[in-house]
């Protein structure tokens, strides 16, 4: 096992160092409570997806891929066939807590790939090479976060005030974040850094979760409503903005959190650069502009009752509650990614970084 | 008394047909539940400012006057220093519940200079001209928010999209409201407006109050969160933006609800109007930039717990909790007032305005 050196003390998923439990932090307990949950059984780790304890799509994809494994080890087979018939059965049983989540696929399948691929070998060393691809898998969430952390930092001084909104943190991903990784990098570093988090109505997310994960990691982090981002900025106070994102298009239009292009605006009167902080995962080069995405609309009661001691507006009133935004590439100072930093003009600059991730993986 | 003809089925705040009771709509128990009290006796007209049941300026004026009005019917007294020396106990009881609210003492002070006038008179003449002073108190609020209904009218059209941020309302005044009295207005005759109503964290005056007077009105109310403004704008369903006002300086600059600057800052981003709604009393001339007003700070609960069932971020969190913003001039479309229209450059425009009133008050 990698080392256990830690920004909020504990990784938001890993394996325990037995191999026999997968570790998460119980997200649905948060900012309450910090409990850690050592889930051993599959009823359990399902559970951990269906009911978030485990979220955003990079930490469900490893909680996955660990899940799998912890499944594979306990298989009483010796045959290939009846181990796999087993293991298929588990996949599937965890493809189920979260049948939308992209992510929560591709780590099942990538470990059924695996299996798959060595028929030839005995079960055990099928069990061995399954923790290698579960451990790969998790390993690979930390340094592409990592890699975004050192490109986002150079766009950054030591005490600088930084906004983010919504959380793109650590506690979406199995360590650093993607917004949130220049931070976490830079606290490391002692730079000191301002954090305001936007609280990000309705789900509260900036005060749930990202202001809870900087608080606890000892970053200098201030809670602000959505609608205090132009006096924070007209103040002086940030430098720069990082959020995350759910899909960036191929023209370099991002789609995140309800809120974000509110604050990209603000952002541009008063000339503050705005950084789109996304894995090459989230870039979708076959839509072509943000009008191609589909926005979700969730329900009224989000807004109206879901965290409040009662209800908020009047009985039967009309609610709009879009899930996301779309930013438009105009408002966008730069998209940072794993394999470098994309600028204007997206369009060529986005086939740019997707031509440095094919010339690593040759480097391989 | 006026007819009882009524926005909302009551105005906010009003004198009954007997002259013996202060009607008002409980506004703490808003949005959940529609109560009117009839307060008959200082103590509870005096608890009924202090806790908020009535708030915002105007209003708030208006029910001191008819509150120190109900008060001096009740003095048994025939000789003028008798009764002035009781009426003069009312008045200071009645501007200890608010110490701060500006048009509080400017209402009771306005009352006193009505008894002091007319030393010469009998005291029961004297209580008849204190009525009819609270009563012209009442109804030139009514003109004001009228008249501003009439001007702000003449920006929109039927079925227009009409966005707004806090509660510039009924609620605030007796009747129309400032910002919504174009909407009243309008729907009064059939422009079918389709309001956005922003819920303004931290407190939800839009949400609890905004809302519920526009959805009480019959008028098609959307609500949503703050941070979904740029959608709705950027969808192309808002036309025109309205929003009321704490001040607004010489040059134009205008404090309101924090908030208020990021809608305006949306608003240019798509070329949509955006206009501050405030009665001359609100404009001060003394204060020369938005630079030179002061931004209250207020408590961290307020965004941290205040309406929720638990807390929603991390014990001793900072928070930042401005309660208004400075909304830049170059951001403001037109300020409508109860005397016209003013538009940049505002240092000129805004002395018109006020030479406008000048001329208004000779006219009598």
């Amino acid at each position: 096992m990698e080392s256990k050196k830690l920004i909020m003390n504990y990784d938001t998923v890993a394996l325990d160092d037995e191999n026999s439990a997968l570790v998460i932090i119980d997200q649905t307990k948060l900012p309450g409570k910090m409990e850690i949950l050592r889930l051993t059984n599959q009823k359990d780790i399902w559970e951990a997806i269906y009911f978030l304890k485990v979220r955003g799509a990079p930490a469900i994809g490893v909680a996955a891929a660990i899940g799998v494994y912890l499944a594979a080890k306990e298989i009483q087979a010796d045959d290939f066939d009846d181990f796999y018939k087993l293991f298929d059965q588990a996949k599937d049983y965890l493809a189920s807590s979260r049948p939308t989540a992209v992510n929560l696929f591709w780590a099942l399948n990538r470990m059924d790939s695996v299996v798959k691929a060595n028929r030839g070998k005995s079960v055990s060393e099928i069990k061995e090479l399954l923790h290698n691809e579960a451990i790969a898998i998790r390993k690979e969430d930390i340094w592409v976060c990592k890699q975004i952390g050192e490109f986002g930092l150079t766009l950054v001084k030591p005490g600088d005030g930084i906004l983010t909104h919504c959380n793109a943190g650590q506690l979406a991903t199995v360590k650093y974040g993607t917004a949130t990784a220049p931070m976490y990098l830079g606290h490391e570093r002692g730079y000191n850094f301002k954090i305001f988090a936007d609280e990000t109505r309705p789900l509260l997310q900036g005060a749930r979760l990202t202001a809870f994960e900087l608080f606890e990691s000892g970053l200098d982090v201030t809670l602000i409503c959505d609608n205090m981002s132009a006096t924070v900025m007209k103040n002086g106070w940030v430098k720069a903005i990082f959020v995350g994102c759910d899909r960036v298009a191929a023209n370099g239009d991002a789609a995140n959190k309800i809120g974000t292009s509110v604050v990209a605006i603000v952002a541009k009167r008063y000339n503050i650069p705005f950084y789109i902080c996304a894995p090459t995962s989230t870039i979708d080069m076959s839509t072509k502009t943000g009008a191609d995405i589909k926005i979700e609309q969730r329900p009224a009661e989000e807004v109206t009752e879901m965290w409040y001691k009662e209800r908020m507006s009047p009985e039967g009133i009309k609610v709009f509650n879009p899930a996301f935004d779309v930013t438009d590439n105009d408002l966008i100072s730069g998209i940072v990614t794993e394999y470098g930093i994309a600028r204007a003009p997206y369009t060529e600059t986005l086939k740019d970084i997707f031509q440095k991730k094919e010339k690593f993986k040759d480097s391989f």
